[in-house]
């Protein structure tokens, strides 16, 4: 076996040789104090590349998120939020925890949208009756992480903008992966990010940087979400050495997005030959693959398949309810997917149990 | 008109001469130090009713299910509650703001239950993975007070206790008119309360007293939210005074709640007959009547109704999406509920907009 | 033994007749739809009689105190306060607890004022560094309640208040006993209040009412409490049979305190004439007499006194380091006072450990 | 003028070329899945070195020690610290805004030390009275970081080590300069780490790396201390990019620690010489030097002083009330402490306001 195919998330991206000369050569200073002039590179150019007259370098991507909770609702307020959205789902609840915001979550439509109807419903409460919430910020995803990686549409955006102005609450868009739907959609980052008070994307996953996520927005929501950081302890001291790694992400990474939507597709096209596996309808519109196992054609379980596959040097995640999740990104190759493909062909063809 | 039928809620009830005559010949002591004997009395009588250890009188049913989920769940657990629920739609999100636990609404099947594949769904969890909040108490409401008024079964309470247990958390009842729900089923408000960790119940409500809710549960559940009480503010010195009132209420006011739940059925079977109200297919279990109006065969609306019927002495509710509630107590007779049914009648019968 | 006479506390206040009357007698509503009138009136009359525009009815000063704090900053600010006040040492760190916000103590002069310079250097931070917590509030109690017992001046107040508003900070008084420090400084609560934006005074306590506190101020902190209130599980149902009791307390029992402060004087005059005991340097100028065992002239210890005095009905309590407050109040006649000044004399004179 | 002498911190220190080597080089994995074999290094080298069981990478100190107060207290729980430490100053109030926890701050003694005795007092409170907060965790800094850099002495630890556990209270070490303290003391990191259930260290600071704090301590608290990091947002992906700098601070600087503390006293024995200038009585036992300008005997300022040092390419930090701060470390040669004194000595034989 010559080496692991790693599909369960594009987090999984080594930094390129240029990132590590980046971080090798990069001029320094303790950022704690706003002095390295890396960080304040980066931070200036994801701000323009979404059209935003400010951004903050954040560790995570979950602090980025957590910290635009923090800014843009009180003590209190409503996050109306994607039932299945990683803000929801996968960060523990943090805006509830260390925020106080209580989140509302509105259940996906099949396209991965929240309905604006249901936006609405959740947005709208008598806000002289001290028994309800006040909601603050709505949040959306793009592209969906659990729900097929598909974008949102820039009219669908707009639109929830503008609903969300309508009720004076703030939009949030959580764009871990906003190259990729821009790239899906043909459209620039900016424009997904217009509509929106707040964008958060990451420098790790497909951009392929070692760490960090960008918060972008107008001057004043950065620099309380600034303030949220040093609280968070998210300060980092000579942090240029990071963000050199994501300049080089967001000037030379971004067009090579194109190969993982077309390997994923490849891979869909590959897996969609294979029986007892069930894809998602749709193709992909970025850089995962949805599937799960048709336990009324195979003997074999979704753990069955996933622990065969790895056996076979093929990593696959599960993300709930038996939907299996492939990513592509800059350490797969096209070999890969065929490989990928081979291995997954042989693990269902092959009685679950066999030794691998 | 003669006076107010008030329907809105059993929240209006007015406390009885005998509660009155009680107040004022209550022996007191400052309870925040633990010496008002009748507080004692009250707490003592609340726990030997739902079959529990340890009681503790709250100024409010918000504060008991606050002090209860703070009790059950440490900094950052998981509440499950019923989407459609009072602790998750009425009470201001105060477990996130003031607890940092994470709601997560579950929706509830047609018959008010939440189905119990889906508590399980939201009780299972990676412990290991930090990414998810950790479930620490499911929070179940009888009877419900959105949906019906429809009370659990025991065998359901049974179910859901013992999945709780499954998985190491907590079950706490909002049992604000647990002996409306008592009554019902036919069974002793105890035998409802047995598979639960905490109840909460209201002296107010149908049982008629001014002020107060009791939270019941085992020794150590109790201390604690004992401890919460006086730190949200709920320790109150001579306290005595509503509990007086309590006492009466545990004592004499219960076996009228049967007015009550007829009182509902005849209120439902007048609307039946009223063209254009539309009533919810089941009988009343307890004391509400839920209907909306049907505007496919009036040119009524929701709230040409409602104004309308108050511009006559019938106050009635919205509860959300168009459901009206009419909720029937001591301080409504069977005349009352005759004088609604033609008020509605006649509302109805006229043309919107006319000048009552 | 006749009776006890209890000095723990002022908290002891037993409803007076009147006041068993009125409750009897009240317009009752649902105060939680704002339907209560003698909730209603008692607001207006708490509010006018501290001239202020606004007042909200509570089931307790810590709660009172707590909704201030929330209200008057937002998560994340920074409370500063006395060391020694009863917001910081007996309410269990609520506002940090519920709301996010963070206490800096300030330590008393000898005369239980907060100096000035003191306060001005916890408000003074660099507001653009994010190390910081922001100052939000400014509390100061009147009279202090473990220092004494002595009133704030009003020059002092004015000072306070300038102070407050040159760093853009609220001020909160803790004003649980402020008629006694009205009656001690011979002005009118309402010039107490004057540089104030909320305060909060208690009905029970000298008034005597058996359950509630006010907070008062503008018309929009009081909504904001109002929401927290609610929040918090403050909001009682047909709350107007205590607020009669309340409109009793204010309109027939604040001048009555003059007896309880001439009472402290007696009791001071008569301790100060017992062997062994360490009278405070200062007559009181309120309702409580503060003194020490002296360990060096007796054998007797704190404890040893207080068990003692118990054992012959007089209650005494310790508040730290070996000081013992009592308290006069409407439960305490001159005679009583005479009787605490004899047993305090004769156990004194007795070894301890003799069996009472 | 060549370069600049900065004094500031010990936080501006940039990663050596062996550092950027080893991060060049470094085996990189996702360290939200635990994958990353660097950052394991580095824990495992971590908790070694402090004799403790276990070890978690963090983005800050402030993190680390956030994590730790969260890990140690419940929501609700007190934190007694230092009233001029770090952790209550300079962290925003981190653990009352995100966790609920109060904080009680104890004045230092002339030497730094928290008196035992009045650490006792806070943490001895009637735990089964609700009023008080609930000691959870004492937290100690050493070397301290705003009163003279001195190390707390291995007796002294011991004797807080005793009285935290003789409390059931948690002892968090602040030690994020821990190596400098062991240098001072002559003794192993661990001996200081000993009594203590977690000690937070800085990569950064005197050790250079450019980011990154360690929290050691046994592995139960570890595990819970890195939920609090997903939750807070402190997971990085391919994190073993910093963690390779962070091994070789470890491997590589802590025996230069010697050279710092040999500059600071001889910068030290330079400022004594300077007329104006008022130097901490006892000389450096660490990396710091305190002084203060004495406006009794000269015409400069504290910011007069620093402004000109500025001017002249040496930075200096005002602490708070006039105290100035000299911190030496791996940028500053024996040579810029030389020149720095010459320039300090310069601009205090200047008139201030004169052009620099």
């Amino acid at each position: 076996m010559s080496h692991v195919v790693e599909l369960r998330s594009d987090t999984f991206t080594l930094p390129t040789p240029q990132m590590l000369d980046a971080a090798r050569a990069a001029r320094l200073g303790d950022d704690v104090y706003g002095e390295d002039p890396t960080v304040r590179e980066l931070e200036e150019l994801s701000a323009k590349l979404l059209g935003k007259a400010a951004g903050v370098l954040m560790p995570s991507g979950t602090m980025a998120n957590l910290a635009a909770l923090l800014t843009h609702s009180p003590r209190g307020g409503k996050a109306v939020v994607g039932a299945e959205s990683d803000i929801y789902v996968y960060e523990a609840g943090g805006a509830s925890v260390f925020g106080g915001l209580v989140y509302e979550p509105v259940p996906a439509a099949a396209d991965g949208t929240l309905p604006l109807a249901a936006v609405a419903d959740a947005l709208e409460v008598d806000r002289e009756d001290p028994q309800f919430a006040l909601p603050a910020v709505l949040c959306l995803e793009t592209p969906n992480n659990r729900l097929g990686g598909i974008p949102l549409d820039t009219g669908y955006l707009a639109a929830a903008g503008a609903l969300a102005r309508a009720h004076g609450v703030a939009l949030h868009l959580d764009g871990a992966r906003v190259f990729n739907a821009a790239l899906a959609l043909g459209v620039p980052a900016s424009d997904i990010a217009a509509p929106a008070d707040t964008v958060q994307f990451c420098l790790s996953k497909g951009l392929s940087a070692p760490i960090g996520s960008m918060l972008v927005g107008d001057e004043e929501s950065i620099a309380d979400a600034r303030r949220y950081r040093k609280m968070l302890g998210g300060g980092m001291r000579q942090a240029g050495m990071i963000a050199a790694c994501g300049i080089v992400a967001l000037t030379g990474m971004i067009d090579r997005l194109a190969d993982d939507h077309a390997h994923a597709r490849r891979l869909a096209d590959g897996l969609a030959g294979i029986p007892g596996l069930r894809l998602d309808a749709e193709p992909p519109r970025t850089n995962m693959v949805f599937f799960t196992v048709d336990t009324d054609r195979t003997a074999h379980t979704t753990d069955s398949l996933i622990e065969g596959a790895r056996a076979h040097g093929v990593h696959l995640a599960e993300l709930g309810r038996g939907r299996i999740r492939a990513v592509t990104h800059s350490g797969v190759t096209a070999a890969d997917v065929d490989r990928a493909v081979t291995v997954l062909a042989d693990v269902m063809a092959t009685a679950p149990g066999a030794r691998w």
